[in-house]
């Protein structure tokens, strides 16, 4: 029996519950072979299983913002396994063990969260810097900016419909922004950019950069399935054999109808969707034909490449190189000493 | 003052009636320098212009189904130019002259299409070489094929809805099927093929290589502008910045949305005319992922194929190659002794 | 001491008989970690091993037509050794056993094949769903529709030069059709679509297309080194050196000489060998120059296509994905719900 | 007898003139067939050349900011010859011809620039659209905002052996910012968006930013010849083998030493020259390995692009397609109607 | 009435004659508008026409080993037609024009070549820099080093065969070596580096590396169709459809098998044919698998390259660049001042 | 505590020492699991370590040239870590187990180098065929041969900086020439085959083939950290953001300075080193311009190849292939019989 989804077990009120507690675990980035630990984390899925002499025990991955680690329950109970099946956050004390290079964690002990423990979500889930009703309401004020009455209500009416989802979809499955309110701070840090080069670069027709912007990813919403912590189990059917830049033009299409949006104007948008991967091998098989396009797909790429090198410096000491990025042609990154 | 489309001027009646005539004019291909040539053609384009001492003249374009021709009126009257602009089917008489390697026509008298001419609009135009209604019908007879009740009825809806442009709308502006009828000719050749494989592959779902096939270009009417010769003028503003596979997904999602088409159904085919391109380079951002949607590429391809290697022969010597066919990378193709 | 091949090892007799015997066992695909089975398994390879304490003990790779499972012996005997070495094919009982994510069979006891036990080869070896002769029966039908007598005999004269081997190589060491008669599958398939394509483009010339089919991978048995089996153990010094499509062209120019073909019809032949691969990355320098050799290539990857679709989502179930596909450039194939 | 390069046969008291005229010539670009003109253009070269009869003419380029045309006086004396020999600036009276759908001036008269005439250089010679001098001070006032005192000496040292040229070299032979000025303006407008992208992406150091920009194109002035005008005639010896990547990065490591610069900066600061150009077949062989490096590729290209829309479009009417942009991998721009 | 091939109208004697005659043409490299000319050029092709008003005039298409320029006889006889008609070699008197920026040569007086004349054929053709009996005397000098006694009776065999040809062959239609005995020379100039090599890389088996050179272009004989002066007027129908490196490996292949040549040596060779292009792009479907067959490509492209920049570098000033080389991916070559 | 370098530990007269000492080891590639062993081995690291028990044991990397394998000391104690720790070369007795698939040697006994072990470092250390000074004396007599005063006397002071670590660093950190004193090996294999290659193609200028030869590559020594026994640990800081092609440019500018060598022969050197890669994505944006830049490029390439060609085929028997060559494309090579 394995657990599908964090978020399915949690209602809204243990949510706003645990926002609100502190958090005194070491992180699982911190664990050493060798050492015992004590504290909180976050049941990814478990499973009971058979040793080769027949012995149960359970089998549970666990996460906290900092990475993941396997972790065996060796004397199994059906007390524990509930305990296990009923909670998503758990306390454990144990000792971390390496096999072959890879640690692992023995459980000895576990209990559920109590009433009084006091965690902070964002300590177990990897997230957004900003809040999300912070990012939502700046990208709100954004789409207000747009002068055309038409285009504003499009954008306004789209955004509502995915509203709910909005807060916390990441903005892929893996890759940059792939975490719980992603999506929105991807969004939101493109918007300000366009606002700036839109000083520098004064013939660009701000409405179609804002608009453009705002649309440009929002069918990722209905191309993954996310639980509620982001974490993406798979793409939708729909988004497997379409993907989320033939369903975005079709959002545009549909939408735009139903308020009588002008049917220029619609294209355009659309055209800005298409082309916003640039490369037919990205996904668009027609390149920018207008500036504020060509545009969208610059401070796409560059917001992704901010966050990824960022990232991948975040863990490197000054004066030396970071891993093989994969995602970045497997650069070796340096951050300078100063 | 130009002649934009052939079609603006004739009514039906006149359409008909061309069709019902002989022609006994000599093909332009074969003209030569030299000689004199007095038969029917017709008006691609015209203008009055002037000679460097300020002289008035009339520069035709005149095609036939073998070609076209620059001609020149340089005896120019008010009178000619009406003939001229107020016939698209035109008798003149003249001869031909050479420059710089360029044949062209110095006409002498021109005279519209009397009531008694009798002209087969097929010698004047090239199209397919089947009759349209022929082969609409017979395409319709493969939508009945289709068992699934509201794939038929999706398919036959959108049909209906280009069907007075079906009629007459070339695959292309240029290269393959590019003449009045392609689209369907080229239509119903896949169809007959995507039939007899299915008997070779028996496990294929017919529907969907059926639908699949009617659908896979039929936006390509809204893609390019035609005039009812099969002659395209130009891509249109959607079609340029969108594409008649984009046009064809969202053709699809919308005309399903109204009959209530399963919505698995309706992806399944927005998929097969995304994927139809193949490779992303020529236009599909997903490779078909169903074996329905990999023939529809097959199908496409080898009629493509077949006509262009048919058409290239045609003029070629036995036991000779045709010069460089640019369409198919550069090849010279070899026609067999026997 | 390894065992080369399975072929090796048995007489025809033998072969005949097992052809006709009734098989009881468990698919190895089938097994299952705890369970026991008891049944009929192909001997692919053994090994006499020891333990790092010095005890002898067997190492068997066992197949039948759903996969291959490693078993062990851990109490060697002399005895039990020579069981396994003088039978291709044994009754084994034993437990299935997981070992860090890999299945293995702890065998308790061997026997070889008796005179009585009943086992179907196809059930044993993964081979073409028609029986080889009358493939080949229904091959040389089309063979004797070329109506070029020069053109038969030489398609004859090579059917037959090859026939012996004809009857059971596959089509490849791995990828499509890489089982026991799947060369002569391949063929006949393309001869049937080839058959129907020249329903529909009537001009093509279908003494090519018959006799280009049947010889554009007739080399591949020179290339390959397979046992009876259709498993290919490796490619031939030539093969590897040369490749199929050179060793067919050198075949075609000296069996073409021995019967005076005309040498215009000989080199069209060649060249639709070079050509069938299409790309010359793929192992074609040239293109194809002539209709015929156009449709070859295509007849050939549509079949390999459709092989592959069919069995790549045979193990799906209808509304899912496959996993990704490595042979169809990691694509993931869905299976419609209906 | 061919006038190598304008800037030569002019004092800096002429340009000082010049600058300051005013000036009421037909533009080239308006210029039509049939109408004649009487106004001040700028010599390009000019050749005295003999018709096949012997007769001496003298062939004449002329530009302004609008275009370019060819001009002839066929009534040739020594006179002429001597006055356009001697004049940059001419004021031509004559007539314009089209010959095979290319305009051509014919001369009647012709004389130098005068005393009194009053002309602006801006409006015979295409250039940046703010004054070199207001650029230059803002690209100083950048240099300033570099806080560490090496690298801002590196800058100013590097900017003020340039500072002469700098003043008036183009950034290209041809594309973007091909004109007078246009190393500084594209220079200027880099620095402008890399400090509004600063303030959205604040873990950047803008040392480097800034630095980056400044120095990432300068060695153009040594990879390319162009007179005061902008105008390249061809690029250097030096250029042509090394290019000015290679040229920029000697010129930080020498200028880098004569200043004691620590090394890891002058690395970083190599490194950022040599990556500019992200792909290798595009000049660089490494890519970015830091997040500035990253930057100063995208503010290049973006100014490169919105630059070749703004231009490309400048002539294209509302709700109409542009020509194909062979600089844009031949796109068609779109200029929506509002 | 047009001259397929030089080599038609001249006996052997006439061209033993021809080599001996002494020159004293102008070049046609070096004629200038408005001289006069008078010497001895080779008749390329020619053909009587019509001026467009219909009077005859005899258009000529001349040649020396500088150069090609058309020529006119205005002034149409059947005698002059006869004396073109029945002379490779003529002397013209004329004067040379220019049109549209094309020399053109006015031919006043032309006579065919008389006994006394003394002429230097390799003043009319281009052609290699060494005497042919000598290159072929040395490239079988390099034979005869072969010490296997099969391979070098492979090789003298297949030398033999096409001896009479390979005295005058090009190398290539165009492109490097595309002059008389260009094929001599290149193989000779690649056996001449494969010895010195082999010096080098001790290890090398020369006997396969001077069989590899011999062969690897040979059947470019029976791939082209050249007259005897080198010029190639087309590919063969073979030579199109399959090659000259699939011809030069059935070549192995049957006059291996005459000879009865190992097998293994056979295919080695017959790799070395296959893979001496390297790229699948350029003809080679297999890379090198020998150490032999590796240096044979580079034998091969060096000889190519140095061939290459020789020549272009020929007319090049020292201190100055050429013109972009087509053939070597448009490079401006450079020669250094001393 | 692991040990960074070999080099590290030895003083100079150790290193004398052990030049002169014979070995009887067995190589480690012959070692078999099963066997005992009795030899001397170099230290490549060692770490002490713990077993999950808490039990400490000294985990070593043991090579010689024909290897590496890892060994274990069970029994710890500070008197053997003191021994492996102080020796780079001991004598090691034990057994050599197997596990999963790779060896591994159980030590039971260590002791270091004494005064009379006579031992061979080329048995330990893979290294270039010819002794150091040897090479370096060869290369130096090529440098001699130079004629031009100036372009020998920058070759030669660059050689001079250089010349310690010359004489010991390998070619590259893996590939080929990947071994003590390989840079060297292959600068002079390549100075006798550009001496060669100079006697077919004699315009060639010697100069730069010999001075282009001996600085392409020097500046791996600043690209790469090496220790004296041609280990490379990592490429150096400038090495990862320029690479040795810029560094190598820059050296030669900046010595070249220091001699006043005219500027065309320092930027014709810096051109040859800059494209001697021959491709943008190999690291040469620039492709060779000058003949002697060209064949410098085959030089390298020939010799790369030879040296992978002869090693992958060593360990390769008569008749058979080797396995894929991953820096051959994957090739499989193949070995004649004879």
């Amino acid at each position: 029996m394995s657990q599908a989804s964090i978020g399915d077990m949690l209602n809204d009120k243990a949510r706003e519950q645990m926002i609100s507690m502190s958090n005194n675990n070491k992180n699982i980035s911190d664990l050493k072979a060798g050492e015992k630990t004590d504290g909180f984390y976050l049941i990814k899925s478990f499973e009971v299983k058979k040793t080769t002499n027949g012995k149960q025990y359970i089998d549970i991955d666990l996460v906290d913002k900092t990475g993941e680690i396997n972790a065996k329950v060796w004397d199994y109970s059906k007390e524990i396994e509930t305990i296990v099946a009923e909670n998503s956050i758990v306390k454990v004390r144990g000792e971390v063990l390496e096999w072959n290079g890879t640690k692992q964690l023995k459980i000895n002990k576990v209990r559920g969260k109590l009433q009084d423990d006091v965690i902070k979500i964002n300590d177990l889930i990897p997230s957004a810097p900003i809040e999300p009703t912070e990012m939502l309401s700046e990208v709100k004020s954004y789409a207000k900016k747009i002068k055309d009455a038409e285009i504003k209500l499009l954008v306004e009416n789209i955004m509502k419909k995915f509203n709910s989802k909005l807060i916390y979809y990441p903005a892929a499955k893996k890759n940059h922004h792939s975490y719980m309110g992603g999506l929105l701070y991807h969004t939101l840090r493109m918007l300000r950019s366009g606002e700036k080069l839109g000083q520098v670069y004064e013939y660009l027709k701000m409405d179609y950069v804002y608009a453009g912007v705002i649309l440009h990813d929002i069918c990722k919403i209905i191309e993954m399935d996310s639980d509620e912590y982001g974490v993406v189990s798979d793409y939708t059917m729909e988004g497997k054999l379409l993907g989320h830049i033939i369903q975005g033009i079709k959002e545009i299409e549909i939408e735009g109808d139903k308020i009588g949006l002008n049917r220029e104007k619609s294209i355009i948008l659309q055209h800005m969707v298409l082309s916003h991967h640039y490369e037919p091998e990205f996904g668009s098989p027609k390149k920018p034909m207008t500036p504020e396009a060509e545009l969208l797909h610059f401070l796409d790429i560059i917001d992704a490449r901010m966050y990824d090198f960022e990232h991948a410096l975040d863990i490197v000491e000054p004066g030396q190189f970071s891993d093989k990025i994969w995602l970045l042609d497997n650069r070796n990154l340096y951050k300078p000493t100063e």
